[in-house]
């Protein structure tokens, strides 16, 4: 049997693109001879679609584009994945094309994901149809992993899915696949989606694996692809490709970004570019993804920056040609701060005036979007947003956060990444001691330990789960982890007003973690 | 047999306060010989609480609780609901307490709360308990909706809830019940959980019917009660009262925002005043609830401010004893425009200009804000948020928004109900044209269509789920319902970055509407 895997770039809601671009794999299947052609769960509606997947007429959408996709399933049959209405309930399924007609729908049994946990119910699971006298086990999601046994009624199992990246899912979902085609002794073909969802990313990776557990089609990790596979061939076994955590994560935020922009229609980027290292990767993200020639950045010196700031940013933004403004916000802060005298005048500087100069950072780089419309990128980072050490309605603003899901130390990886030809980050810039630079002499280190501490017990924490014992019982100091921890659980109501941000990691704040707003645990 | 209801306010996850209220619900319960006492669902761990539901130390601390709670029942039974660890899932669970020990686990089948459906899995449901020679039949939260019949094996039901207000709930509540009880042909027994909880409103409402169906007694709404019922004794029907809609938003906003600042210690609000009905009913509201002398109010006029803005807001302010402070921001925002000369200079008056005196107001009240910790309430409603019409980063700001989930037809009736002793809110403030003064002479109506068009096109859409075609076929104007119907789309990525808000619709923005972020639906 010749199989044919379609893994393609859907946007949510688009049934005409996402039917045109269907039709077009299964044309193509046909021509290379193929009597199966394989698409991602959801194909037909994109994914996450949220409440959308309990909308009747989303619903209805998703079949008229079916019925259409079905009419050009003559010579062979396509396996394809759409949400669909059962009785009161919505439910993922596959549908098997054949003879131009809809022969079948496979429905997911298993509703893990937070995404779709209130909007899809359980359906009946793994079902067995036939091609040309083989017998196909289909099955979609993550039934897969639910110690999936197909037994002998099957000559080749299909698994259709929409599984985001995540760091090193790939490796383990690799792994999965491998250990399922061969403890079940059956060929396992897997479609993936690729492709940027408002803040989930598809990698795709879909791939095809023999009987005995090994490669026979890798397809691309994060663009679209299409292979052919003859089943009946002897196909050379591929050995499975070293996964480069920093060069995944690159290839995601480029994804992710990029997606976010043509599917919302956004041509224009800013973002506040400080001098620090946090503003550099993002720059450097944005002009990878959508262009230089699209972004526009504002530096925004105080009388509490260094030189080298203003300095180090400038520098980055000539040798990148991005178009840039310097505006000094010393004379709107006085003018606040005196504004202001009657109501918090003869008090000593604190945190109140290091968060004026962020707000005053926010209205003016909204400025520039408002009046052109750019699209403000978030600047934060992971460790920031778990300790709230960002200001709310300041820098922990925008309309896509792309680094939000990626640790301090990570972000300095990154860094070293787009670095890896030619210095697109001034060195001085992943060089110097980071600082927030609102106070005189700031810097990060005055009252927090150094970042790869830190990120270490806040990813015990928040990743792992791990108690405030178990992180101590680790080694880490107990002063520190519970600075940290106490630091993470009052800064809930911070992240709840965070903006949408890419994610990269099993865990991020978001969705990934959803705690209440007032709780005395923990404290 | 002689039943006691306890209907308690809890807070999540205070284990050491939670387990002395029960336990001193449990000894008055045996002064009055009860021989039962029944709490809510989830009633030693609070609710809801999301992710600590999967924490094994969490689920722990509610078990030892437990243990000690069912020291305490010697000559009674008692049954308290708890989450709890069942293999590697979290269950809600009904825990029947006899003789000084766990005499069983009654587990809940249905989970349909968003807040629960990512944390909590299904258990086996409705089960019997023997006390005192009756049957009693046990029922956890919406396992009571799904059609329960307990033929003849019961006695009584108990059905022990954690079921949040919303508008209309009480009496879509008291009618399920009604009907269960009279259908099964066996007295009812409900207790309920009240209190606010991050942004979810628990009303008590317990109650008992008798198997007729008549209510024989009736616990208080938005307050604790506890209640003996002796069900051998000739009980008279108690009349079900009449739901205000108002006053039940009234007291359900009181308790809310109560709550918020008890259970997280808060003690000081702060909100801008601006002479518009909106925070005047924010203001009001936070004086019921924290108390006039804890509240401070600034106002920010604009060149673009009428005169009776600040006049207003002062009248009430003065009125109701809230300290103020006028701070116009003319001085900032000219040097915010100076500032920003060289990078949108030349440009014409927008949104952009619009949008600065937002943030510059945001500003001003998040220095007051962090200088003394002062709580910021946020002053937008429901309309604004749905059509965006609110600045983000502006006045799309605060720890929580108290009415942003009431349409502005429904600010109009509270301010109204706020009022009905004496003017605490200036009859200017509800008489006058709404305006956001941001440009000159401007006025809410000079774009939109009057607020009860507006609010019945938002309602059919977001509460209603209709389609465009529906809402035009129920007659209203085809333009109109385009233009909210995109409005309420293309702003979905502000709402994302919403203040927390008290829920008090079955379909609040948040946790109840998701969308994506980039989708082509509806477009």
């Amino acid at each position: 049997m010749k199989i044919a895997l379609a893994q393609l770039n859907y946007t949510i809601g688009d049934f005409e693109e996402n039917k045109a671009a269907i039709i077009d794999r299964i044309i193509r299947a046909k021509t290379h001879g193929a009597d199966l052609v394989i698409f991602a769960e959801q194909a037909i509606s994109g994914t996450p679609a949220f409440d959308l997947l309990n909308k009747v007429d989303f619903l209805n959408l998703c079949e008229d584009a079916l019925t259409e996709i079905a009419s050009h399933c003559d010579e062979l049959t396509a396996i394809v994945g759409l949400p669909m209405q059962d009785g009161r309930q919505t439910v993922s399924v596959a549908a098997v094309l054949q003879n131009c007609a809809v022969k079948r729908y496979v429905g997911k049994q298993n509703i893990s994901k937070r995404e779709e946990s209130w909007h899809l119910s359980p359906s009946r699971g793994c079902d067995y149809i036939t091609v040309n006298n083989s017998k196909v086990a289909v099955v979609v999601g993550e039934d897969l992993t639910s110690g999936l046994s197909v037994g002998e009624q099957a000559d080749l199992i299909v698994n259709l899915d929409a599984n985001a990246y995540c760091r090193g899912v790939i490796e383990q979902r690799y792994e999965r696949l491998r250990s399922t085609a061969f403890t079940n002794g059956k060929p396992l073909a897997f479609v993936n989606q690729i492709g940027g969802q408002s803040d989930v990313i598809y990698d795709g990776s879909s791939a095809v694996f023999n009987s005995r557990g090994e490669a026979i089609a890798l397809l691309k990790s994060f663009e679209e692809d299409f292979a052919v596979v003859d089943l009946t061939a002897r196909n050379k076994p591929i050995p499975l490709p070293f996964q480069d955590k920093t060069y995944n994560v690159y290839r995601a935020i480029k994804l992710g970004l990029k997606d976010f922009f043509v599917k919302n229609g956004f041509r224009k980027a800013c973002l506040g570019l400080s001098g620090g290292i946090d503003s550099a990767v993002v720059l450097a993200m944005a002009a990878e993804a959508i262009g230089p020639e699209n972004i526009k950045v504002l530096m925004m010196p105080s009388q509490f920056s260094s030189d080298h700031s203003v300095e180090d940013a400038v520098q980055m933004a000539d040798g990148m040609r991005v178009e840039y403004s310097v505006v000094p916000i010393t004379e709107i802060y006085t003018s606040a701060v005196d504004t202001m005298k009657p109501v918090i005048g003869g008090t000593e500087f604190d945190r109140t005036e290091e968060n004026i100069q962020a707000r005053i950072r926010c209205m003016l780089i909204m400025s520039l979007s408002n009046k052109y419309n750019y699209v403000l990128l978030n600047t934060s980072n992971k460790s920031e947003c778990a300790l709230g050490l960002g200001t709310l309605y300041g820098d922990a603003t925008g309309t896509l956060s792309i680094i939000g899901d990626l640790y301090k130390i990570e972000v300095y990886d990154l860094a070293r990444f787009i670095n890896r030809r030619r210095e697109i980050i001034p060195e001085n810039i992943i060089l110097k001691e980071p600082s927030a630079e609102l106070r005189p002499q700031q810097k990060d280190g005055d009252l927090l330990p150094p970042y790869d501490v830190l990120d270490a017990i806040i990813s015990r924490m928040v990743d792992q789960g791990q108690s405030r014992e178990e992180i101590i019982n680790a080694g880490f100091d107990a002063e520190t982890v519970q600075k940290v921890y106490s630091m993470i659980l009052r800064n809930e109501h911070k992240r709840y007003q965070f903006c949408p941000t890419l994610q990269l990691s099993a865990r991020p704040f978001g969705r990934g973690r959803v705690m209440p707003l007032a709780s005395k645990y923990g404290f």
